[in-house]
């Protein structure tokens, strides 16, 4: 078993740091190797996402990633900024499917926005594709406009777009994971306005013939951004398109007060994946050792599992950062009165000491 | 001065009757016409904006709307389903200025899913470009696939676009409303993804220069949805494109809490607007006698503000509005122990007497 390892930039290396320390510590076999990418990969390269860094990911049975991105890169061409590395894994390694749980830990109830009642044992799965739609549709650029309400000016332009196939692949994965959930599945459109998630909204319907034991809602991304704020323990899990899965997933995120404790994996269909945090590379707070590590902890956990096949210790893992929680340790992201605030270093080491 | 009366489908009727019966107790001088738009128009007309109601709406100062939509049109063809309505009046007549003001009322900060001292005293308005985008961008459709991951695959696609003066328009709009008011403006694109947002950004950022005294920011469109959750009252106006600000000013008005509280203006350069309500049809409690019309209320104080050159007229409404707050006035939606609760018409009565 091969694991990548691709710490990246501002927090990224720290926490990254802890989460191998954790893999370590499980007296597994598995043979991990680390490149640069973003805009580590850029100041030692010259591109965010190097021909060997993108080898390494392809040869390993699956990515650990940190995070990427700095302001000091704001300025760079686009294919030369760091989050530019983490779309081109996607794209080359078919990382179709990305799975984010937004869920809200019980000890950390106090750090959500939402009221306590609102948010409490939330544990919502939202699962974005991830390599289609506008993120990636051609034509798209600049160019002098034709038709339009200002015909002959500068114009800009890119295409929103999903196949048959790719609608139905993701529906299946919503699905399945659905049958071991709450069994039941919101899937999020447009299709009101958009051809292409009118489209979806058929297509998943078509799909869910086959799943008749899993409950399918439909529900418009206006509507979904609401509801989230509303009732979010209403939802199971989340089946959407891209650009709304990246906007619905982080406010999810969000509400549960948690995101410094919410990993993600992005699976294709050999099951080769990438883990990382669901949050971003933080440079405000980058080398000060005050990161929490937890979210990335519980990353490579879900990589033993999705990846690795390695169920029995992707639980142990998920049980030790448990049992530190109870222990009442917390990083200052997650500290509240009461209970001790720790490092990023002494965190790993904590749930070292409890697996 | 003519304004076009648009009740349409659900509550919409019995909220418009209540801004009618506020504005006709102002003793203006001004013609009011109504007619059927939405499910209601396409029940006596096969059509949900038949060309009599399109019509009145072109000549008329302003359009009071109320609502549309309703499940048992779900399964009509997109061009007769109500929303088209909306689209057909935003694109015909030009409103590309879409004003949603996400006020929290502070007697109904209770009402707010986030903790009161998030969201008490929140006052934020989006600016949403609201005729271009991929809501009217052409080509859309769908076809066979020759390129992409599934090559001569069904697929469905659409395009975003915008074009310079479209985006200078509405970010001139955006600079103005903020040198009224807190003098910053928030920029949401995704310009480290798609073409027409890198562009939106470069053309904002220009524009800016005529506007020293506003302070711009660029924010990412899933970090804006992230930041609506955490930090709300860091906003002070928003400006984004037709799909970012559908879904954002949607999380922001539940976010308050008042969503039966907000109004909305949709403005074309001459100044002719559409005023409407934020919330929806609402089928469920429609002909109860319950919804709340404040919404719509205010929706007719913004009319006379911006399309009626009434300002005096407008802040008697507001101030009408809390007065009845403060008298302990609530409907169903709002109401919370220790207030009285009243119906739509009720409610109605007691804005005209406390004017
Ligand atoms: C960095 C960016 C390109 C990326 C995305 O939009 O997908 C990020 O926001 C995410 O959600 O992983
Ligand atoms: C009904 C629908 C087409 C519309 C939109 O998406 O613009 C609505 O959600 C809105 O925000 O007014």
């Amino acid at each position: 078993m091969k694991i990548a390892v691709l710490p990246g930039d501002g927090i990224g290396t720290e926490i990254v740091a802890e989460a191998t320390k954790v893999l370590k510590a499980l007296d597994l076999k598995f043979e991990m190797e680390s490149a640069l990418v973003g805009g580590a990969a850029y100041e030692a390269h010259g591109h965010p996402l190097p021909e060997s860094t993108l080898n390494l990911a392809k040869n390993a049975d699956a990515v650990l990633f940190g995070a990427v991105g700095d302001w000091k890169y704001d300025k760079l061409d686009r294919p030369l900024r760091p989050e530019q590395a983490i779309l081109g894994l996607r794209k080359n390694l078919g990382l179709f499917a990305n799975f984010r749980p937004a869920i809200c830990y019980e000890q950390l109830v106090g750090a959500s926005s939402l009221k306590p009642e609102l948010i409490a044992g939330l544990d919502i799965l939202i699962i974005r594709e991830l390599t289609g739609d506008i993120y990636f549709g051609q034509p798209r650029g600049r160019r002098v406009a034709t038709d339009g309400h200002f015909p002959s000016a500068e114009e800009a332009f890119d295409t929103m777009r999903y196949s048959k196939p790719e609608i139905e692949r993701i529906a299946r994965v919503a699905f399945e994971a659905a049958r071991k959930r709450g069994k039941k599945v919101t899937s999020v459109d447009k299709a009101n306005v958009l051809e292409t998630f009118q489209f979806w909204k058929d297509v998943v319907t078509e799909v869910h013939k086959d799943y008749p034991d899993v409950e399918l809602e439909h529900m418009y991304v206006d509507n979904a951004a609401m509801q989230l704020v509303k009732k979010p323990k209403a939802f199971d899990v989340i089946v959407t398109g891209n650009m709304f899965g990246d906007i619905l997933s982080d406010e999810a995120s969000m509400l549960t007060g948690s995101i410094g404790m919410l990993p993600s994996a992005s699976l294709n269909s050999k099951n080769q994946g990438l883990y990382e945090p669901s949050h971003g590379s933080a440079p405000d707070i980058a080398g000060k050792g005050v990161a929490n590590p937890l979210a990335t902890i519980l990353s490579a956990a879900m990589m033993l599992r999705f990846s690795l096949n390695q169920e029995e210790a992707a639980r142990r893992i998920e049980a030790a950062v448990q049992k530190v929680l109870a222990q009442g340790l917390r990083t200052p992201d997650i500290y509240s009165e009461g209970t001790t605030k720790v490092g990023t270093a002494q965190m790993g080491d904590a749930v070292v000491k409890a697996l």
